[in-house]
C-alpha cells in the first residue's frame, strides 16, 4: 500500500507510462492542462473568448489555436526533462497560466512546469520513504539594509530528535530574478537533501536559503529586482529568461556567465549582500540554530548570479568559510582569469590555497557553453585543486542545478 | 535607526502619509502599481497592448481604460481595509495580475492587495522588534490517505534556545479554496502570535496549518479542490470568491455560511479530514516536536470552511480537544440548532459540555450576516458558555480572521 503510493507519488516527476498526455505535477488541483506525452511533448489549453492572439511562451513563442469550443490550444516539440518556467501571452500581454502553481523567477510570480524524467534518473529528488527534514521561514532584521529579510532554513531530518545535535551549514543562493523561496520550490533541495542523508551519502546539515536582493538603506533596491525596471515602464515585457541571449527569445538559452549585459545591478551590489551576510544573517543562524563552530563547518554556493555572489563572498573571506560551489555562475570573472591577479591574488600561492579550501566546485549543464569548463581548466593549470561537474543535456535551468547540488552537498563537511 | 525604519517597514500595513497612490506591499518588487490612496481608492494599470476590454475584478467588475502610452488603467472606489484577492479579466481571461505577488485562494494563485490600516489598528500583524518564531514546512506520509501531505508548522520564539520546553498546539485551518499557506501568508498569523506572545498576552504555543483537502484512494480528490470542476471544463471562469453569494460577482460578499450551495465535496469529506487528522497529523506533530500531552493542551479552529471542520472535528473527540473556535465558519449547521440533538447531542448536558470544553468561539465579520451571532445566542441559551468576537466593518475576508485569531489565542491553554 505505502510502496504503491510511493511510486504513484515518485511518477509527478518521472517518465509517464503509456501514450497519454498527463498532467504536469505543478498543475493547480485537478487542472488537467498543461500536460505532457510520453515523448515530451507538451499541451496548452486556455480560455480567453475573447482574444484575438494567444501564444504560449517555452522553448520560444508558440501560436495557440482557438478551437469550436471557444478554447485556446497547442501541443508544442519535445522539451528537455525538469522544472521549466514559462508564459501565456494574450493579445499582448504576458501572463502566468492560471491553470498552475506560480513560482519566483524573472523578478515575478510566472508558471512552471515540470517535464518528466525517467523514474531512475529523478529518484534523488522524488520522495521516498525515508526520513524528512523540514525547511523553516525566519525573519529576522539586518542592521546593514535596516529591514526586515526572510530566510528559508533547512534543518536535516533528525535536528528535532538529536536535541543536542550541532550541524556544519552550507548557504545556498537563488539565481537572477528568483528569490529565497527558490532552492525549496523549483530546485527541490529538502528532498534531495533528505535523500541523500537517508543514504549516508551526505552529512547531516543545516542549509540557509537567503534573498540576494540587498540593498542598504538610499541604495535604490527596485535595481536589485529583476521585472522592477520594466514594471516602471509599462508592465509589459518579461526580461529574458535566465541564461538566454538577450534576444533569443527562448526560454532555454546556452549563454554564459548568465548575467552578462543585463546590468541593472549597483556597484555594490555582491558587497552589501556579504556585508549584511557577515553582520548579520551568519550572527543571527548561529545564536537561533545549534551549530557547528567554525570555517570547516561553513560552506557557501549558488546558482548563477548566486554562484557568481558565492565566489565574491567566500574567496574574501577564506577565514570563514571552507567549501565554495558556482553552479553555472562562475567562470573566473569579467576580465578573464589571471592567477597571480584575479580575486585579489587569492589563487596566486596555489599550495597555501589548495590548504586551505577544502574545495572549490564549478558546475554547469552541457549545453550552456565553455566558459566553466574553461575556468576550472585554468584553474588545474594554476595548481588550484577543483571539481567540475557537467549535467548532460541541460541548459542554464534548474535540473542542472538539482544535479549539481545533489554531487556538490556529498563532498562537504568530511 | 532600528526605530525608523521599524515605522517605515509598518508601513506597508497601515495609513498612507499624504495624498499620493503608494504601492501595495504585496506588489513584486519594484512594481508602482496596484496602489493605495489614503482614502482607499485603488489604481491599476496594466500592459495588454491588442486587447479589446480589459478589466480589474475587486468588489465587482471594473472596465480599465486605454490609454495613449498603450497601458490600461482604472481607478476603484475606496476598498476596505485588509487583505483581498483580485483579478484582471483580459478580453475575457480571469488571470493574476502579474504585478503581484500570488495567493493561494478560490483553488488557484490569484492576485493579492492589502489595504492599509491606521497604524494601530494594524499593529497586531505588523513587524516589531520583538522575538520571532518560525514557519516550518513539514513533509509527513498519510496512512489514510496514501500520500505525503504538507503541513505548515510554526514554533513560537524561544522553541530553539527552551531545548526542553514542551508546548500545547493549536491545530489552524484554512477556508474554501485556500491551502495550508493561508494562514501564514494571507493571515500574517506568525507575527500574529510573535506580538502576542511577546506581550505576554498569548502563551507560547505550537501552531500546526495542515490542507483541508483530503481524500482517500478511491475518492475522487479533485472534488476537493476549488477550481478543479471549472478547470476540466474550461479554465475559464473563477468560482465566485469565498462568501460571495455566486450570483454576486463581488470580492466582498456577505453570505453565511460561507459555503452554502456551493457543493462539490464528497459525504465524507470532513469525516476523511478527521480520521487523517487522529492517524496521520497529530502522530506525527508529537512524535516531531516537543508537545505538552492531553486534551488541555489541544485546541482546534478553523475559518469558513475550516471552521465548520473544527467543530465537526473536536465535538466528536472531546477527549482529544479542550479548546474550540470557528471564524466565519460556523452557525449551528444546516438543519438548524438543537441543543438536544445537534452533534449527537454533545450539548445536551450543558454543565458537563462547559465542565469539559474550556473554550467554544464563534468570530464573524460585522457585515457577514446574523448566523453566527445567532448561534452563539442559541448556545447562550441552551447554557453552553460561548465567546462572541465580531470584527467590526468586515466581510468574508483575511481581516476578519487575522482579527478572530487575535482574539482567540489569548483565551487557549489558561
Amino acid at each position: 500500500m505505502k510502496i504503491a503510493a510511493l511510486a504513484l507519488l515518485c511518477c509527478g516527476f518521472c517518465w509517464a507510462q503509456g501514450d497519454e498526455c498527463k498532467p504536469s505535477s505543478l498543475n493547480i488541483p485537478g487542472a488537467p492542462y498543461p500536460c505532457v506525452y510520453p515523448d515530451r511533448r507538451v499541451s496548452f489549453r486556455v480560455s480567453a473568448p475573447d482574444a484575438q492572439k494567444v501564444q504560449v511562451s517555452l522553448g520560444g513563442r508558440h501560436d495557440m489555436t482557438k478551437g469550436a469550443d471557444g478554447l485556446w490550444t497547442a501541443t508544442i516539440p519535445p522539451q528537455v526533462v525538469g522544472f521549466h518556467y514559462y508564459t501565456i501571452v494574450v493579445d499582448g500581454m504576458v501572463l502566468a497560466d492560471p491553470a498552475t502553481r506560480t513560482f519566483f523567477g524573472s523578478g515575478w510570480d510566472n508558471s512552471g512546469i515540470e517535464i518528466p524524467e525517467p523514474e531512475a534518473d529523478a529518484a534523488y529528488y522524488s520522495f521516498k520513504d525515508v526520513p524528512h527534514g523540514q525547511v523553516s521561514q525566519r525573519w529576522y532584521f539586518s542592521s546593514v539594509t535596516g529591514k526586515w529579510r526572510r530566510s528559508y532554513v533547512y534543518t536535516p531530518p533528525d535536528y528535532e530528535t538529536n536535541s543536542r545535535g550541532r550541524y556544519p551549514v552550507l548557504y545556498l543562493l537563488h539565481g537572477w530574478g528568483e528569490n529565497e523561496q527558490g532552492w525549496h520550490t523549483q530546485g527541490r533541495m529538502d528532498l534531495i537533501l533528505d535523500n541523500l542523508i537517508a543514504e549516508k551519502k551526505a552529512k547531516p546539515m543545516i542549509v540557509v536559503m537567503d534573498n540576494l536582493n540587498t540593498a542598504k538603506p538610499g541604495e535604490d533596491a527596485s535595481l536589485y529586482s529583476a521585472r522592477s525596471i520594466i514594471a516602471r515602464k509599462s508592465l509589459a515585457d518579461v526580461p529574458p529568461p535566465i541564461g538566454a541571449p538577450p534576444s533569443a527569445g527562448s526560454a532555454r538559452g546556452g549563454a554564459a556567465p548568465a548575467n552578462a549585459g543585463r546590468g541593472g545591478f549597483g556597484p555594490n551590489f555582491g558587497a552589501t549582500f556579504t556585508e549584511m551576510m557577515l553582520a548579520d544573517l551568519i550572527p543571527m543562524v548561529e545564536k537561533t540554530y545549534r551549530v557547528l563552530p567554525g570555517r570547516e563547518n561553513r560552506a557557501m554556493a549558488g546558482l548563477s548570479m548566486g554562484g557568481m555572489q558565492s565566489f565574491t563572498t567566500v574567496l574574501a573571506n577564506m577565514d570563514k568559510f571552507a567549501y565554495l560551489g558556482g553552479f553555472s555562475g562562475s567562470s573566473g570573472g569579467r576580465g578573464g582569469f589571471d592567477p597571480k591577479t584575479s580575486s585579489n591574488g587569492v589563487f596566486a600561492d596555489a599550495d597555501a590555497f589548495n590548504k586551505k579550501m577544502k574545495l572549490v566546485f564549478l558546475g554547469i549543464g552541457s549545453v550552456e557553453g565553455p566558459g566553466t569548463k574553461n575556468f576550472s581548466d585554468a584553474l588545474t593549470a594554476a595548481g588550484i585543486h577543483n571539481v567540475y561537474f557537467e549535467s548532460p543535456g541541460t541548459a542554464h535551468e534548474w535540473l542542472t542545478w538539482r544535479r549539481c547540488l545533489n554531487d556538490f552537498a556529498p563532498r562537504l563537511f568530511k
